[in-house]
């Protein structure tokens, strides 16, 4: 069976996986999570990417707010008012469920990757869902307001602090979770990078040395799908983290970021004028995915597409 | 302003504890809970004891079952079970804030005094409420199946193993909280041992030896309320408990087992013919405590019957 690795982080990267689990066969769907937003708070191992990968894949998401579980209720979070508790960052009822199992696992010895799995056995998943490794990888960001952790910026302080620099402390040290060997595999039909946020959330993943490595060593296409359509991101703060760093906000420049691992690029409609201007293949389409059908129409194309970069030398246009 | 202290384990007691609350001038209480049967599950602090007198005195405790918190939701539990955690000991989404917000403080270095003293005052009460010790005793019941941590022997079990013994690990060595101090002052009115089960509540505070000192030693009246109605606890296994270590189940033996600290002894009118057969002066009463009128009379009964023995030489009859 021909293998596909997907690479995310939550919540627009966890629509595409989705599309690919429901037009790829059973078990051959394996799916690399950022953690470096990964945080202890309340005592409790958070890990928000992973947590929305599983939601999303086992049908538990709460699609209205992008994160976090459906019908979910919070009545540990009104009482942690009562008690003079932090607040900032909102834990549903059915939420706190897996952090605290997870934090329990991790204290009696447990990797995150065999904890994730046992996640993913418990609902049933016919796709693997790894983190990116099983190392500390801490996503800090500098802002005019000093170095945030990345909850800190991106809940607390709901990414209002201009962002001057990005860092991924324990990344370079990190070793990838042991499925990186599929990289290497003969049965790898493709790699998706999901239209997830590059800096926020792809490049946690390619600053682990192994990962970046085997991403261009993979004899597999790597295709990686735009998150942004017309300069703006369907959620989250990729355009205006790419004016803070001074860079032009357009999917070009998302390409151009991935340059060095990526064989082809998935374009929305609205950039199609964009296509010339990259350097790798590309894949003109409508990205925006609202529906479930919209999810997989993609999914299908990205493979489609990936599949017609097979045959030609790896790295090289179409 | 006259004090009182009260020594209780979880329902029974608070429920007294409650209606010295009432009948008492504000700041006049202190409550000193048991925390021998206190664990460690699911990586939480949990403190059952101290949380009933917390939910009882607060006004936030489910009368019905008889622990946890009123209108309780359950959630994080069935979640648990997706998830293939422990769910034997049940935890509502309500009930859950105290435990992590107390698991956090303990890891910030607080005491559990300190905590708990930040809990009372979140809930604005006029009663101090304190952990019996800053340090760690744990009850551990030895039974037909093995020496059981407290809350096995008690929850998970549901005290259905055969009691051969009883010991509380820690407690020779533990320091009374602060209050004991109280013990030793002249505006003291009273101690009153709440009805709580002897063995299991009020033994471990008990077993710390300066607890014990400081209640034979104190001025103050020390009176008992029996747990036992006509040979039967309203709530718990203290009946069960009393025939398995060979004890006849009748208040009598309750009050010999206090014999060494306290000068007085509230009987249930059901025993009324008992009195006569117990060394130390009595006051026979209805001690069922059903409504809260229930709780307020026989709290001013057992003041007034404090305030009886007051002039009489410590330890006489009256």
């Amino acid at each position: 069976m021909k293998r596909v690795l997907a690479i995310s982080g939550g919540i627009g990267g966890a629509k595409l996986a989705l599309g690919l689990q429901h037009v790829l066969p059973a078990q051959a769907l394996t799916v690399v999570v950022n953690t470096g937003d990964d945080f202890e708070h309340l005592g409790l191992a958070i890990s928000p990417d992973v947590d929305t990968t599983l939601y999303t894949l086992g049908g538990l998401a709460n699609t209205e707010l992008g994160w976090g579980r459906a019908a979910e209720s919070w009545n540990f979070m009104a009482e942690m008012e009562r008690w003079g508790g932090e607040t900032w960052f909102r834990l549903g009822d059915k939420d706190l469920a897996l952090h605290i199992e997870r934090t329990r696992r991790l204290g009696a010895g447990e990797s995150p990757a065999s904890i994730t799995e046992h996640f993913a056995q418990r609902l049933g998943l016919a796709t693997r869902v790894l983190p990116m490794t099983n190392d500390r990888v801490r996503t800090r960001i500098g802002t005019n307001e000093g170095v945030l952790d990345f909850q800190h910026y991106f809940v607390r302080r709901r990414c209002e602090p201009v962002v001057s620099g990005i860092s991924y402390d324990g990344a370079a040290e990190a070793r990838p979770v042991e499925c990186v060997a599929e990289l290497q595999g003969r049965d790898l039909q493709a790699v998706v990078i999901c239209p997830s946020n590059p800096w926020l959330s792809i490049d946690p993943i390619l600053a682990i040395p192994g990962w970046r490595t085997a991403l261009q060593r993979t004899q597999a296409p790597v295709v990686a799908v735009s998150p942004l359509i017309a300069g703006q991101a369907v959620k989250g703060p990729t355009a205006k983290i790419m004016r803070e760093l001074g860079l032009d906000v357009t999917a070009m420049i998302i390409a151009g970021h991935y340059a060095d691992v990526i064989d082809g690029f998935v374009l929305d409609q609205a950039d199609a004028h964009l296509a010339a201007q990259i350097d790798v293949p590309v894949h003109v389409t409508r990205t925006l995915m609202l529906t479930f059908e919209d999810k997989e129409r993609l999914a299908r194309e990205v493979l489609d597409f990936a599949r017609s970069l097979r045959p030609v030398a790896v790295g090289s246009g179409a």
